[in-house]
């Protein structure tokens, strides 16, 4: 009991100064209801640059899936195993009438193990947990100018802020990805819906 | 222009019987907003049990994704090839408080293929364009008492109606879905959330 009161109090010490930190966010997002009556979610920042873990990921709009599984990188991909991809409600509106990413789209990925490779319904990989961090990606060009308009955020398990990712990440999307950023090369869903054929 | 013209009659022509099963659907979803303020989406059957093809599936909540792929399967995979699977916006509500199917629920299954093995992030399999029928089910105690509650759907391209699917899903999801008919042991979103650890 007591070892679990010093634990808690632990935790709230390594906690405080993000807390400090979410005192000092400048841009608090306006509660505005998006076509699909969603709060619109908009990137929040605070004075040093760092960005706030965005709510409820999950619900946010699937852009697809892929899968960089261990038996197929010699134990260690980049980003194991599953990726599940996601566009904010506002952007994915934006992106079916454009094509193309509004001024504020963020993008989310998690990562899931592979649980299985085998199952009822053929040989494969099927999903486990939840494992690694959460890679978060804001389009905000007066901010990231210098990295294509894009900046790039990874959230351990404990991090509610987090300072821009190492130039890796601008790197490999500047190199690699279809359209302004993003490998919609990959993304399925979005690419059905966009108007630009 | 002039075949083009002939092709759009016959398309018509195929379509007509489904448009009139569609103006004999008896049940028509009520207009009522969801927690997320979404309108709930409800099952709408005509008289002769078929059911009338979900919109907007995309926008449902993401329960994750599979991956059969054809070369793991000699070719054949029963399910080609990415699984992408969804629920609709009041049953994850509903899960999330319960940790079960509310009574209504609809999961949806969009079937997309293989792209590419490599990508930047390394070797594993990459989406690549929507393939094959999208699979719904539907849970009804009282349509599909006599398949534990839950009633199967494949809509084809051109389908805007479906009758139920042969015995083999109600098999199949008897025999090896976790629960309640539903494969959550491959769905992380679903477990992740549920308050039934």
């Amino acid at each position: 009991m007591l070892d679990h009161l010093i634990l808690q109090k632990t935790r709230l010490a390594r906690l405080a100064p993000l807390v400090l930190s979410a005192l000092l966010i400048t841009q608090v997002a306006p509660v505005a209801a998006s076509d699909h009556g969603h709060h619109k979610v908009q990137a929040k920042f605070n004075q040093a640059g760092e960005l706030a873990r965005p709510a409820n990921i999950k619900e946010w709009i699937s852009i697809g899936a892929s899968v960089t599984p261990k038996d197929m990188n010699n134990g260690k991909p980049a980003f194991p195993e599953f990726h599940y991809v996601y566009l904010d409600h506002a952007s994915w509106s934006h992106w079916k009438k454009t094509g193309e990413f509004r001024e504020g789209a963020m993008i989310a990925k998690e990562l899931v193990s592979v649980g299985s490779k085998s199952s009822a319904s053929g040989s494969g990989y099927f999903a486990g947990d939840y494992v690694g961090p959460v890679a978060v990606s804001v389009k905000d060009s007066k901010r990231f100018a210098k990295s294509n308009n894009w900046g790039y955020f990874v959230f351990g398990d404990d991090k509610a802020l987090s300072a821009p990712a190492d130039e890796s990440c601008v790197a490999c999307h500047k190199a690699n990805a279809a359209q302004d950023m993003v490998f919609t090369q990959y993304w399925a869903p979005l690419r059905a819906v966009s108007p630009k054929k």
